[in-house]
Order: C-alpha cells, then structure tokens, then sequence
C-alpha cells in the first residue's frame, strides 16, 4: 500500500526520540476518527481506573484529574467498526517502515496485533505485529505531544495480542530494538485497542516461535522455557498460525502455486475441476471413504487421474488441477494423509515420456528460482526456527535411470533386489548418494522394473521388464510420479464405468501422464 | 509450439493443390519414423484390401501391384507408441495454419481428431482437429509426391475421431474450405493413424454442436437433424468435450480463474486450502454429507467459511480460496449443487465494507476485460451455438441499497415487502431494471435488511434494522455473496468447536467478508 510523503519539515532532520514532533506536524489523512463524548468519557474512566491502580501499587492514592486528552486513546466500542464512515486514511505496512532518512518523522497509522507490552519508569512500550513485521511503540507522557499518564497507562493496559491502531511519527529509537523486525520506533499518538484478548492466552506466541537450539541453550543453565505441545498447537491453531514462521510458510506454500501456475499457463496448460465425489473408488491402490449421495453409495475421489485422463481424451491436450485428495489411510505419517492437496499435471505425449520430464524439470527450477528471489526473507524465518541447509539443485535436472540409481546403492553397500522397488531407506540413502556424486537434492528416477508400476504403465520398447515411468525425488524423498499410459483395452471404459460414466466408446489420446502429491 | 521456416523455394511461389512439391521440398525435421518392414507389411495388406474392396465397388477387380509407398501410412502399431526415440521433430499447431503467404508452400506435421472424411472421385479429405481449430487435408494419388492409390484409401478408411499424424505442405485450396476454421488446406504426404476409433459412435460430434437455429431451419423442409439428449452427453462426456463449445467453455472457466488469481495477487491476497473433512456441519443453512472417518462421525465442508475466517484471525490479512464445496442439495437447478467450486475470498476491513466491494468491482472488471480481449474467439465459438448478447458492464461498478433496489422494483409495479428478501423472479426484473436505467448487467446491491441475512452479519450504523451486507449480480443472478461479520461472542468459538477446533480463547479481526459460489 502506499503511503503518504513525510511533510518536509519532519523529514529534514532526523528527529530522535525524546525531540517529539508536535501535533501539527501530523498528517491529517492519518488522523483516528474522533470518538463520540459519550464512548470517550467511557474508555477514559476505564483508563483512569487502570492508571489508579497502577498508581495506587507505586504510589500513595492521589486525586486524578480529568484528561484532556481522553479522545487520543482508548478501547473503540463496536459501533465505531459498523462501517461507520469511507475516511480514506492511509494505512501504513509495517514492513514499510525503514530506517531510511525519508521514513523519519513521518506520520503513520498502521493496524496490527500486540505482541509485547512492557513498561518502563512512567514510559510504555508496545510491540506491534503485522504478519512477520514487528515494530516498537513507545508512549511517554507529554502534554505537548498530546500524551497523557493516563494514556500511559491504557497502553500498560494492553493484553497481548489484542488488536490495536497506532498513529503516531517514525523516529529512531535511541537504542537499536533487537527485539523487532523494524529498526525504527513509532512515538504514539494516538492508540486504540480494536479487539481486546483475553488476558491469559493458551500459550505466548514466543514460545510456539523458538528454535530447538533457543530451547537448549538455558537448559544447560538450569533454566527452562515452557515447550508448546502439538495438541495445543493444533486446538489454537488461529493463535499458532499468528507465528513468524507459520506466517512463513503459508506465504510460501501460496508463491509455490503461484509459480506452478505461471509456469504451467505459460506452457498452454488450462486448469480444471474434476468431481470429488464419485460413484465408485477412483484408485485401485488406497483406501476410501464411502458415502451416501441421495440413497446411493458414492466414494470420495483418491485421486483426479481418470478425470483428467478424460479431459486428454476430450481434447484438452495439456491440464493441471491444485485440489484435495481424499484416501482413508490408517497410518498417520507425512506421506499417509486423509485429505492433501495435489498439484496434478496430465498431458498428451508426442512422442516420448521425456516431454513430461522436461516440464516437470523447467516447472520445478523455475519454482526453486522463485522461491530463492521472491521468499527469501520467509525462508530465513523459517531457518531460524527450524534450521534446513539450502536446496541444492542442477539448472538442467538430473535423470537416473532405476538400473544406475540401483547400482550406486550396491556399490555402496546396499542389498538391492534389481527388479525390486526402493523402500523408503533406500530412497533417503539414494538421496544422499546422488548429492554426493552430482551436488544436487533434486533429480528424476526413471524406467522402473514395470513389475513395481501400476498395471496401465507403458512398458519400454526395448526391454518389457522395465516401464516408461519416473518418480522424482527432493532430499531423498519421492514427491511426483508419473509414467506413459498403456492403452488397456476397456481398463478406462471398465473404471470409468464405475465412477458412473459409460466411456465404452471412446478413442483416446493414451499416452499422458499423473503428477501428484507435490510436497514442498 | 514454434515451426521451422519454410524452405525458400516453396515459399517463393504459391503453389496450387495441383501442384504438389516435391518429396525433397520437405523439411527432414518434420518427417515421420520409419516403420519396420513388417509393421508395414501390415498396414499395407490391410490399405490394399480396403483399396481393393473400394475398387470393386466401382471397377471390376484388377490386380494389386506392390505400393511403393507403403512406409507413408498405415495404422500406427502400439510398439510406435512406447517412447521409442526422441526425435526432436517439429509440431505444428493447428490454429497457427494460417493464410498468409509465408505459410503456403511449408511441410508441417500435426496431430489431431479426423473429424470428418470424405472422398471426391479419387481423392480424400481428412478434416483433422486440434482443440477448436480445424484444417482440410487433401490426397490425391500422386507418384511425385509419394501418394498411392492404396494411401488414399487408407485415408478414406478412417474412422471419425480417430488420432492421426499427418505430414503434409500448406496450399491454398482451389475453392474456400466452408467447414474448416483455417482457411488453408494441407497436401498430405503421409497419414498415420495413432488410435483408431469405433466406426458408429454414440453421436456425431456435428450434432453435439449445433446451435437451436440450426436445428430448426431444415424443420420448415420436413427434414430433421438427430438431437443430442443431456444424459447421451454425460454418459459420453469424454467425447462430447471435444465439441469447440465446450473447449471454448473449459477455456474460459481456466481463464477466468487464472484472472481471479493474478488479480488478487496483485492486490497481496494469498491462496489458502481449507480442509473439506470436517469434525461438524461448517454452515448452518445448507445439508451436508455425513461420513465416518476412522469410527468418528465427518461432514464435507459447505463452505470454507469458518476456516477463512480462522486465517484471518491468523493474522493472513487477505486469503482467498478456489476449491469444491459440498451440500447435501435435494433439488438439482443450475443455483442448487452438491458439488461446485467456489471461489472464495476473505480480507480484514479497516473501516468499511465498501473497502470488499472495491475489490469485487476492481476483480470483476478485470476479468470482464481479460475475457473480452484474451477469449474473443472462444466467446465467438459459444455464441455461435448458444447465442448471447454481449457483456454490458460499467468501469465503475454501480452500487445501488436494497432500498433503493425496492423501490424501482415498485415503480415497475412490483409488490415487495420492504424488508422482505428478494425471490429469483424479482432478482430477474430487477436485473432488466437496472440495465434499462443504468445499462449494466453487473451491479452491487447493498444494505440488506439484517433479518435476511445470517445471524453474524453487522448491522449498520445508522439503522440496525439494515446490515452491513451486499450481493452482486450477473445479468439478474446473484452470484456473490458477502458482509462485514459482527463479534457475536463465542459464536465462531462454538462454531469451530463443532468442526473439532477449540477456539474459545481467540482474539479476533472480525471484520471480513465471504464471496462465495462465483458463477459465470
């Protein structure tokens, strides 16, 4: 969003945090709307009961005066969030704020969650938060700026993560804040709580945020600091999700699908919908989730493969399809999941399943080119919680065939059946292998033994034993499998059939090929 | 796909269809496989009786001599299709066969549906097509050009719908081709068939894809094309997406999500997937599909709503979400589904509701715009069997209240309870109102009674007997629904509860809309 020119006299120097601006110095388009008497004269006694109490603890009762400032702060009553009125204000990004020269002195009015509140002597600090950007808030009574002790102490007041509005000027803070992602300070001007939290949240945010090295590091002094459970995580999952890295990482499973479907677009993809509720199982190989539709039995789609393949044979020659995967699995691991979304690419071959490698190759280096430019600052959050070394990948994508991904596991010590499929340690070691060898996380497997591949595989030409197929493989995990389809005579009429739909007649494109389960 | 330049010498005159290059003319890199020698023995024996079964229909029988080229056609056997080499040939996209002269005279290769075969003496024509693109393809025996007698009648013994490769070189033709989209034909040097379909289809694509017009015009001549029924369709679906409506329609549903995608990202939305498995029914009003999920009772979500909502609460300060919906509807109307994909959005307001409208308005038009200059001919294709007026829309989406709504809905001498709801039938007047008066089919009509709309609406400011609500409209069809929600306590607590989350301790922005089942 953008947002307002510091008025020049603010800008031309830098205003350090005790030289506080003076009211006029404000730009009026930031300006909080004025409360109504009634809702301030409100807000204000709940205001001085706190400054009382804080009062009444440090010092003996003394009579409190009227504020003359009570309309600059205060808890904002639900009529005044009823779409009272379009004011056009200007909102201001906290990842904006900069400790560029031209930021300082600025007027801004930004939105956000408390994230601390702490007091020190008669000043007030409140950390605002906004996605992963946080900045410091700093009230210290001044008449002249418009502050008053009582104002101090509502912002004292503060639970955290409580929805708050600041308006206030950019400033450096005399001490650099380490505690923020801003390296400037906002003198407060005015602050409103939006939405006030209850004052004991389930867990702080802090401690759903730290590292397993954060958590160690006091242990060895005796000290220890409270471990936030998966289960409390997952019952509070709004509040956990308000973390830096969950804000990360949602942020860059949305970039990963957008980059899936640029590329793809670019490529004269289109994207579709298939059915998820079918009339019969949609993969022989998982377990479903059976239904009832209106007195009829129906099943939960396993997988959008056969519709796809219908909108090949419907002459749509390239599609793709980001949807959920239903499958009834009984184990619960990260690679046996009840509901995902898949990432399906289904496209008419040419001539040779390397057309398909090829696009799963452009389409993955230029996701991994995208993330490394566009999200860079999320990766970093993420490795600070959870440390992960840099993807390593080629500019033109590695392709083993199964006989030579095989023959580096023996030669490494591995007992391999060489017509056998490649369990999961096998994989992770392959991984490690291939790193090794050809310096990359990220390459293709391909020509399986066919006797390891679903029966519509294509077999190779020159050796039936083994398949037109590929798995693709990230840090030694499978992430994509896809093949040339045989054409079976009746196979897709027979299990189209049993979704419902009589496709007994059809001439087909058969050669096409599934990609799913892209996790990233 | 890019094609190779045509060779000097063709392109330097236009030749006619009688004038066929010769074979040397062809560009190596567009020449089809060679075929073994016994695969074409095959497919030679087979062409040879179809010639002679041809020939006897005609002439007395006559000895068959030994076609000398026998490699240029035949059925295409399955090892041909097995990955066998990667050839690097060049494709040529059939709607890029235009008549410019630099095209003429050019040896292309293509892939795609024989929609219709004929013959004409001793000639065949083999219309082949490519998604909604289609171009004439001619042979005539020819020992110049490598064209037999016994490969014309192969070509005449295709099957409609069947996959062929065709190599040929561009030409215009002696007469304009009326039933193609491109106004070239091609001189075919060799045919291949990939995948032969049936003889007698479930229907002819021709009658899948006409129009009402043209079924009633013969009617007046006591003559009648046979009519395609809705459940022949279905139950054939694969082949009846191959009509250029319905490629033209698959196109536009791709491209109007692919606009609903970029413009949100440019407006910092990011993309989210709700679960669809849930612990509790997720909206009130609508049935749902009950399941049990490893011993426990599970509905398939009606809405993302509430998990829309928990990603704002999140902190995700605009989210949208394109994915199916499910409800367990007992009526079956275009506007009553059990399954649809919705294409949801959820934003924090500021101040307003106004700030979501602004956002439907800006969606909206873009993606009126993007159709009208990236689908032109898809639009085209449809009108031209469903026939429809053209979009008429306002660069400033006109917002009217219901209030006012009411009231021309009573100038024109409708009945209507004040604060009553509108049924479709007034939807639809008041669709045609609004484009006499104002000369848009797409408008918002906002401030709904708070007694019609869901309990967690916000009502307005200045009256609370209306809401803080809009729906927008489509040529007289509600196809957006949305408000600002009000902090009903605990109300989404308990509603998340239900669906197996425990979020009684959230704080919350509660301001947010829901833009739910985008129809177009």
């Amino acid at each position: 969003m953008s947002t307002e020119p510091p008025p020049a006299s603010a800008a031309a120097g830098l205003a350090s945090s005790t030289e506080l601006p003076t009211l006029s110095k404000i730009a009026s388009s930031t300006e909080l709307p004025t409360l109504s008497k009634k809702q301030l004269r409100k807000s204000a006694r709940k205001a001085e009961r706190a400054a009382a109490a804080e009062q009444q603890q440090m010092h003996p009762p003394a009579p409190v005066a009227e504020d003359p400032f009570v309309a600059n702060y205060g808890d904002v009553p639900v009529e005044e969030t009823q779409s009272k009125a379009v004011t056009a204000r200007s909102w201001t990004e906290v990842a904006e704020l900069d400790a560029a020269a031209a930021a300082v002195g600025r007027s801004v009015l930004v939105r956000g969650f408390a994230q601390d509140i702490c007091s020190l002597g008669s000043m007030a600090f409140v950390v605002v938060r906004q996605g992963r950007s946080s900045v410091q808030c700093v009230l210290a009574a001044n008449a002249g700026a418009g502050v008053s002790r009582q104002m101090v102490a509502f912002a004292k007041s503060l639970t955290k993560e409580s929805v708050v509005d600041v308006e206030g000027v950019v400033a450096f803070p005399k001490e650099p804040v380490v505690s923020t992602t801003q390296q400037v300070e906002i003198q407060v001007r005015k602050i409103y709580c939006i939405n006030r939290a209850i004052a004991t949240l389930p867990f702080n945010l802090e401690d759903a945020a730290r590292s397993e090295a954060e958590y160690e590091k006091p242990l060895k002094d005796g000290q220890q600091f409270p471990r936030v459970g998966q289960d409390t995580r997952l019952n509070h999952r709004p509040l956990e999700l308000r973390t830096p890295t969950n804000q990360a990482i949602l942020r860059i499973s949305s970039q990963v699908q957008r980059k899936f479907r640029e590329f793809l677009w670019s490529k004269d993809f289109d994207e579709i919908h298939t059915p998820k509720l079918l009339g019969g199982a949609s993969e022989g190989g998982a377990a479903v989730f059976k239904l009832m539709y209106n007195g009829q039995s129906a099943c939960l789609a396993q997988s959008p493969q056969l519709h796809k393949q219908m909108a090949i044979i419907g002459g749509c020659r390239r599609v793709f399809e980001v949807g959920p995967v239903f499958r009834a699995e009984t184990s619960r691991t990260h690679r046996h999941l009840c509901e995902f979304t898949g990432l399906d690419v289904e496209m008419e071959i040419k001539e040779h399943y390397f057309e398909v490698c090829d696009v799963i190759d452009d389409l993955f280096v230029s996701i991994f080119k995208h993330l490394a430019e566009k999200c860079k600052e999320e990766l970093e959050t993420i490795n600070r919680q959870y440390s992960f070394e840099p993807l390593k990948y080629l500019e033109q994508t590695l392709k083993l065939t199964y006989e030579e991904g095989i023959q580096m596991l023996k030669e490494a010590g591995t007992e391999m059946e060489p017509m056998g499929d490649l369990n999961t340690e096998a994989e992770k070691k392959l991984g490690r292998l291939v790193k090794e060898k050809y310096g990359t996380d990220f390459f293709i497997l391909h020509r399986y033994p066919l006797a390891v591949r679903p029966f519509y595989t294509m077999p190779c030409y020159d050796n039936p034993a083994y398949s037109n197929s590929f798995d693709v493989f990230l840090r030694g995990e499978e992430i994509i499998s896809g093949a040339q389809r045989i054409h079976v005579p009746g196979m897709l009429a027979k299990r189209a059939k049993e979704c419902g739909i009589d496709a007994s007649t059809m001439s087909a494109y058969m050669e096409s090929f599934r990609c799913a389960s892209v996790y990233l």
